[in-house]
């Protein structure tokens, strides 16, 4: 009974939330002033998207699934595919998407143990190129062979489910409080370098398809603009910087407030993202790197601003989650097509990551690193919308593949908290939300 | 020495800042994926906007002035007047003011005390209406029949005049500890008011250029949703509302994160915001009505929920006065009419708001009420855009206005916060950052 009500009440706080959503954004853009018809909607739907997070989290801990894979199940519900009222591609949307996954990365960072990764480098070098081999190759097989398809579009498909998502990964590890262990240094390890595989795969497909040629100068860039990065922070890491900069500040710029440090982290994580950018890869990477680099903070100024960065971390990684969800179109819920090829794509994109589960030694960890490194997000896509501005993958098949996406992610997520819980014996509900 | 050492320490990081930014901000917007060339600019906007905010800050600290000040004044430098590296109408510039300054309101309705306010309200409202009458009546005939001006314009002019920054006076008086006091309670309650006079008096302005006529609807509406709101919030404020929520929230929402709480204070926030703004109200006065409604949270939700709320704090709200200084043109800086005309609103601007010190009994207190309704700012700024949309204002005379707000601000802030030193014997360096 107490579920029934509980259902029930979440429905109609859904309902409501959707109802004045809709008419308040409606009546904003009416409006001539550009404040109350441009910005303010923005300010509106990063709310509505927090607010929504929240609900995915009451449904998880209603029906017993993981609290992330409730928050996408919301954003589902709350874009196009159902209600609606969410626009995926909106500029409060999009911000929130991006602003969310650069937090969830930037945690990742300042968490992640360089002196563990010494360790794991091999192994998690081994995982990630598996990873991202496998379902190219075979999908893009499958693609050609089995449906059909030209070799563009079939690679292009397999693409989609090369890359980990790093951002969910992180999320479902630090909720299984297994973010700074071995195996959660495995895994991001794994996650950041097939981050980085896929991205050098989109590039040299994007140019392919969208040029007929390939510049060897291009790939031969990004491995530069990698190991220049990810070499420079390791030299910042090494050099402790981030401490130097932090006894700066406080010598000059604090005084019993500590805005300054908030806005320094806050303003050097936006920094890193867009130099990522910059140079040609991933926002998410420059994210992960400078996290890397302001881990070496002193622990008491480390702690006291990241109380107010989770300020943010609450706003816009719940919103994230749920925008993930607002990518799903209607005609991908209602076409047999797409549903059919979502689940082959499901199928071989899951078992295609779960077999590195045979990299690693131990039994147990094997599955928990299989089933993590199976949740896929925002590179894949980012393949598709490539895709589709290419002109490479038709709307079907699109759909297909990001419905695929989103079902892996939501089942890899569910799968690996379960077998989490039953590896320590620790309830859901008592994990609580890692956010 | 240990001073001019600090100058250059500071000049280096402003332009090192700047040039990081301008190349930065350059090479993202030439990206082709869309993220990155419009969600990114964004976020780095809102990013540097803060870094700007520190340098203001030790400005403030080296040169002994208001930190409020220093941070306008960096927006002076940063913005086209000066280095041009921040664009005051772009997207991430506008929300962050948007964002910065519905934050400061909130933070007001939070720590306003409605039941001083009973005993305050008569005063508040007569500060307020002369406050308003003086300079809009004063500017007015002095545009027309000492600089030919025609009526529209020049009545729009002392329109801009007319309005107490609410968003700042209440930084002023949070930085000298003055908030929660009886003048603080007056003054607050006095801003409020005229800045609900202001938007009347904006409405009439604007239908009367744009269209010719009035509607007399207009202004019944305008009056019948003040009273509807305010009368509302304090309804919802009577019942307790907020508390109730925020328990639903703690028995159905929150397990071990308060990220329930953060996303209920800011979502509200938002929604009231826009609420206002779709009743024809400035979104502010939504911000301060629900931080009167959220004040009814229990003390220990409402810290602990505040302490992440302050996050954004941190971010926004010097954003919001660093981008107030990059909305000054360079041509105001550069033409010799704009000052003069600057300098002569500026003196009838200030002493006609401070002549309110009058209305108060007690002469200290007094000289603290006409200093702090002196502060102008977004709803000033407001009135001249609108002015500049309807072709009401030429160039120069528009500079002239921004320029005259700027000016006010700055000084009725240092003054301000120099008089409450001198009342309390407090000095500056020693209360520290407000944010």
């Amino acid at each position: 009974m107490a579920k029934i009500k509980g259902i029930i009440l979440l429905i109609l706080e859904t309902l409501g939330a959707a109802l004045i959503l809709f008419y308040l954004r409606k009546a904003l853009i009416s409006s001539e002033n550009h404040e109350v018809s441009v910005i303010l909607p923005m300010l509106i739907d990063i709310a509505f998207l927090a607010f929504f997070a929240s609900f995915g989290g009451r449904l998880a801990k209603i029906i017993h699934i993981a609290p992330m894979a409730g928050k996408i199940i919301m954003g589902i519900i709350a874009g196009p595919a159902v209600l609606g009222v969410i626009a995926p591609y909106s500029e409060g949307v999009e911000l929130s998407r991006l602003a969310g996954v650069l937090f969830i990365l930037f945690e990742a960072g300042l968490h992640f143990d360089m002196e563990l990764l010494k360790k794991n480098w091999l192994v998690a070098t081994i995982i990630a190129h598996v990873g991202v081999i496998i379902p190219l190759i075979s999908i893009g097989l499958l693609g050609h062979y089995a449906f059909g398809m030209a070799w563009m579009p079939a690679i292009f498909l397999g693409g989609v489910f090369t890359a980990t998502s790093v951002g969910l990964s992180v999320e479902a590890l630090k909720r299984a409080g297994k973010l700074e262990t071995d195996m959660g240094n495995k895994i991001i390890g794994a996650a950041v370098i097939d981050d980085i595989l896929g991205v050098l795969v989109l590039t040299i497909l994007a140019k392919l398809s969208s040029e007929g040629h390939l510049e060897a100068m291009g790939i031969v860039w990004i491995i530069v603009a990698v190991v220049a990065f990810f070499g420079g922070a390791y030299i910042l890491w090494n050099m402790g910087i981030a401490q130097s900069i932090a006894k700066y500040l406080d010598t000059h710029y604090v005084d019993s407030s500590t805005g300054p440090h908030t806005r320094f982290f806050f303003g050097a994580l936006m920094m890193a993202g867009a130099l990522a950018a910059v140079i040609g890869l991933e926002p998410v990477l420059g994210a992960f790197g400078i996290g890397v680099v302001l881990s070496k903070v002193d622990n008491e100024i480390k702690h006291s601003t990241w109380e107010k960065i989770e300020g943010h971390m609450h706003i816009f990684v719940g919103g994230f989650l749920v925008s993930i969800g607002t990518m799903l179109p209607r005609e991908a819920l209602l076409s047999a097509k797409a549903w059919l090829l979502a689940i082959i794509l499901t199928i071989i994109g899951f078992v295609g990551k779960y077999l590195t589960r045979y990299l690693v030694k131990d039994k147990v960890e094997g599955h928990l690193v299989g089933l993590a490194m199976s949740i896929r997000g925002e590179v894949g896509l980012v393949f598709v919308a490539v895709a589709l501005a290419n002109h490479v993958l038709d709307d079907v098949t699109a759909a297909a593949a990001l419905l695929g996406v989103i079902i892996v992610t939501v089942i890899g997520a569910i799968w690996f908290e379960k077998a989490v819980m039953k590896q320590t014996g620790v309830k859901m509900s008592e994990a609580g939300e890692a956010i």
